[in-house]
């Protein structure tokens, strides 16, 4: 069981650790120590134990971590398994790219639906989903039950997106839209993806570390 | 002048307040205390003020921040306007996506071309630009020097492919793909988009922080 509090940058590390797990599993390796782990992933072996003692511990003094078994509990911790029924809104280049570029299946979501309101792209497809309008959204919300959104919309539409989703039963949201939906809505579930801001990030970076 | 050792999370914040800024200058609002910005961005005044520190203060005891003054010198620091050449190596969905939705110009960069190894891509468009072979990758670096590169390829292809491109000049990363970069190369800068574990990270919070 998660500890209470676990700080941001921990949890945010939990799918890293599960990636590299992936990869040892693949590898056929059965056994890592945390130094080993600590050294394939460019942290500090008390880095790692620190981080996965907030979820219970898992390894054994002198033997490491059994790889198969971490993955599996890390997995189970993030939820992988859980297909939480998750609509996209959004249909533009960068919805349509989400849409077709993640695997929700085996985060922890099932993308059930895409909305747009945008009557032009009503009923064309982005892989095997035809797109809805936005009228239908409440229906939809009613009978599918979707309880997270991914928002692919500008900022000025994202607002009344939010509060309407959030009023349909939606509580977590994967936002990439700029609008900062944990100011008013501190009750939700929000994991920001500003790719304007980690571009200019890049070039803060670029301008001033370098030198 | 920035100060040295700033932290990473100091230094994520700076597009947001330049994003807020940008916001306010639209609205035409000529100044604003740190308690207003504060309450605006869901944040404390002090953390504001001690981020501004960082950079050289800009504040007014009693007064305020000028908008348009802030707005000015937070992008000189972000380098907005540097427009340092820049290639997005995969023009898949999300390539595609990204070079199609992401303003390069006022964000301290200037894409300048785009590569796949996919011959069958080689001459279709994204936008202006005609989709290049990976096979004058090295000619291109050489001409046209450029420092940044989005990469929008598989984990599998990135290794190999960001050992070519800090061999050909390219200083800055934008990487999409799940290769981690500073394992290997801990002399360049590198802004990580690792859509998955995002994701992960909402699947997380969805089956931990909500109950």
């Amino acid at each position: 069981m998660p500890k209470e509090n676990i700080s941001a940058s921990v949890i945010k590390r939990l799918p890293r650790y599960y990636r590299f797990l992936a990869e040892l599993k693949k590898q056929n390796v059965l056994h890592i120590s945390s130094r080993q782990l600590a050294e394939n992933m460019g942290l500090t072996a008390s880095q790692i134990r620190h981080d996965l003692n907030c979820f219970g511990g898992f390894g054994q003094q002198g033997y490491g971590y059994v790889v198969s078994d971490l993955y599996c509990e890390i997995g189970k911790i993030i939820g992988v398994n859980q297909c939480n029924p998750t609509i996209l809104i959004g249909a533009g280049n960068l919805g349509k790219a989400i849409a077709s570029h993640i695997n929700f299946d085996n985060k922890g979501f099932k993308l059930i639906g895409i909305f747009d309101s945008d009557t032009n792209l009503k009923g064309k497809k982005i892989g095997e989903f035809e797109i809805m309008h936005t009228d239908v959204l409440k229906d939809f919300c009613k009978s599918e039950k979707p309880v997270a959104a991914v928002l692919c919309i500008p900022k000025a539409a994202a607002a009344d997106m939010a509060d309407t989703l959030i009023e349909y039963g939606i509580q977590a949201f994967w936002n990439f839209s700029h609008y900062d939906l944990k100011i008013n809505h501190s009750d939700v579930i929000v994991e920001n993806v500003h790719l304007g801001d980690s571009i200019m990030t890049l070039s803060y970076g670029l301008n001033n570390i370098r030198k």
